[in-house]
């Protein structure tokens, strides 16, 4: 059994589940009678190297579950990406606070980031058990079939869809939703779920898996406005043009970019709005809107799935037992065949995750290019969990006219 | 008991809760064995002159209570602004299909319009009931304590900044929210209820009840910044100069605007991008984000206070009563006096409410001019509802440095 102290950090951007994740290694790792003590490090492996720790040991079950059951990482996050240098900075860190065991709750960013201190931990023979704990809105990394946070930022964006779809319904003209996903367009094709009825939107789907082409884009808005008297669209922020560029970067002169490189999409409505002014100028569309959902899509406080609750709980609990089991990896989710919806747990090797990026495969994307399959419905209603709600119409019959 | 027909109809902005009003309007006008056949208008008066009408006696009462709690105007809506001639057409309809009482869900233009017609069909001696039943989640109509449709919109504010204020928590920098409200602040001060703990955002809020003055602007985002290491700001997109020229049209060279002679505000990211802009540009912060919080504050499936839903079904219902005993005029929501939350409907005149805009009293409004009183949170929390979710923090012990 080991004797070293366990360790906890949060990466990335933030999710409505990732603190079920952190609750789940913590309460995990609490277990037993001469269970280790557990720290949390703020702010990602950046309270790493300023030994910027919580003792999470001292920290009540009861005060876990209600921080569980909030959104965003409880004990904040970072974009930095650690080289040589810094990972040796962090391994003094853990040297001196006496952990063997370092539980990293990301994306594939983090994953990256532990694959290459784990790398490290071995050049400089510090016995270190890392393990990855899943988590990104994006729906973006390798071998899982799906990540959590992704489906309770679907379920918001559902939600979104639904009710902007009834609203252009009733004051009828264009609308632009745009939808976060950098490079995967899962979140963007969540929004076809929010069809409850015929005619529902989004009409029209963008997704960063096909090219954005201005042409073909204008085309279909005016195929469906002719036919509808309105379109909702969904699109991804980050669509680009057949040769890669991002259609939102085409926009800015000058862009900002994070330390994994990324350029800065999220936090400005600058795509959105450029896409309605082209529908007004080239279809002569009067009343065209466009809303950013912004950071309301991974926050928002009171929209969650259950059953992403449930996983991403279960995400950081066995990641504690591979651990304990002497084992470096990251834990994946997978879903067990079967009529019945069931998700399993692996661990796979670190380098088999970081860095790597998944998309929407092919089946899942309508031949069109703007719209989403039955495959794809059938994926996600599951991970939605219970209690979604649904929308109702009129059905009245229609009274004859007299004045005509 | 009179023998001519219903009419229901909707107008302005969709919410949350607007088929509530709608379904308690013609569920309680078909109560008794006589009752008259209930017509609903689609888009407004604009379904009148088109006798675009649907027969909603012949609409279940179990389909009637689904679309209850579906958002947004299920007969759609219309902006259009009657003059005299519109209100001729639309006498002529009313006569043509037997039509002597009509019910108009709506806003402050909504009762304008009612009013408008009520007083032309008194110079033409028809006979007509006109009731206006409120709702906007403006909340600005005048002899109003707060109207049906602004409570859930104000959740959906409160819970959107809830979660964006532990994201910016997590990864720190500016966060700018921009709140729909032309002239009226109060869903944008919602944005106060976010606060669980210390230190929680909104830091500021910025309401159309006060000139915007960019150089304050900018010196209470640094004290904000430079104490707490991030600041969220909630902004009304109707915030305007010392002159009453609003920000937003300051940025766009050519502006819409609607019948009634508004300015198009909602539906563009401008006015927040020029916001983080002038952040970055004048305080060199470099991770300052805007979201326009859009259509989904009033629209978003699943985000509905269950106060507002009952007060709705509520006004629809004394709507029809007041009609009942020949009474024309604007129903009104008042709040008992007392320890525990009551509402009370009162009829008042047309002219009362229809055209005036009510603003947040100055009791509502702290000194600073960037925050709300305690009134304001006294007189918003039971409007709310219950199931509100709350939020949590880690309350862990930090430990000692090793290495310094």
């Amino acid at each position: 059994m080991s004797q070293g102290k366990v360790l906890v950090a949060q990466g990335g951007g933030p999710t409505a589940v990732i603190n079920q994740s952190l609750a789940g290694v913590v309460l995990e790792s609490r277990k037993g009678k001469n269970a280790s003590p557990v720290y949390g490090a703020f702010h990602g492996v950046r309270g790493i190297i300023d030994e910027d720790f919580t003792n999470l040991s001292r920290e009540s079950a009861s005060n876990l579950e209600k921080v569980a059951a909030t959104p965003s990482s409880a004990l904040g996050s970072t974009r930095d990406k650690p080289d040589e240098k810094y990972c040796r900075e962090i391994l003094a860190a853990l040297q001196a606070h006496n952990i063997d065991r370092f539980f990293y709750i990301g994306g594939n960013d983090s994953s990256d980031t532990l694959r290459i201190l784990s790398s490290q931990a071995r050049k400089e023979r510090y016995p270190l058990r890392c393990v990855h704990v899943p988590k990104t809105i994006d729906n973006d990394l390798v071998l899982n079939d799906h990540t959590p946070g992704f489906p309770s930022a679907a379920r918001f964006v559902a939600g979104a869809f639904a009710g902007v779809s009834l609203d252009i319904r009733a004051i009828p003209g264009v609308y632009v939703g745009v939808v976060m996903g950098r490079h995967a367009g899962f979140l963007t094709a969540a929004a076809a779920l929010a069809r409850h009825h015929d005619g529902d939107g989004p009409h029209l789907i963008y997704l960063p898996e096909r090219s954005f082409n201005q042409r073909a884009f204008l085309r279909d808005v005016k195929r469906v406005y002719e036919r509808l008297g309105r379109c909702v669209i969904a699109v991804s922020e980050g669509i680009h043009d057949s040769r890669g560029v991002p259609i939102a970067t085409k926009l800015a002169g000058e862009v900002e970019r994070d330390a994994h490189g990324n350029v800065q999409l999220s936090g400005t409505g600058a795509l959105g709005d450029m896409l309605t002014k082209t529908i007004k100028d080239n279809l002569g569309i009067s009343r065209v809107r466009a809303d950013t959902l912004g950071y309301l899509q991974r926050s928002f406080l009171g929209c969650v799935s259950h059953v992403d609750q449930r996983e991403a709980r279960k995400a950081g609990e066995v990641a504690v037992r591979f651990a304990a089991q002497n084992k470096d990896g990251s834990v994946t989710i997978r879903r067990k065949p079967g009529k019945a919806y069931k998700a399993d747990y692996k661990l796979v090797g670190l380098s088999a995750v970081g860095g790597k990026t998944r998309t929407m495969p092919n089946a899942y994307i309508a031949k069109s290019g703007t719209d989403v399959t039955g495959a794809f419905r059938d994926y996600l209603r599951p991970l939605l969990g219970s209690g979604l709600p649904t929308t109702a119409r009129l059905g009245g019959k229609r009274v004859k006219k007299i004045l005509g």
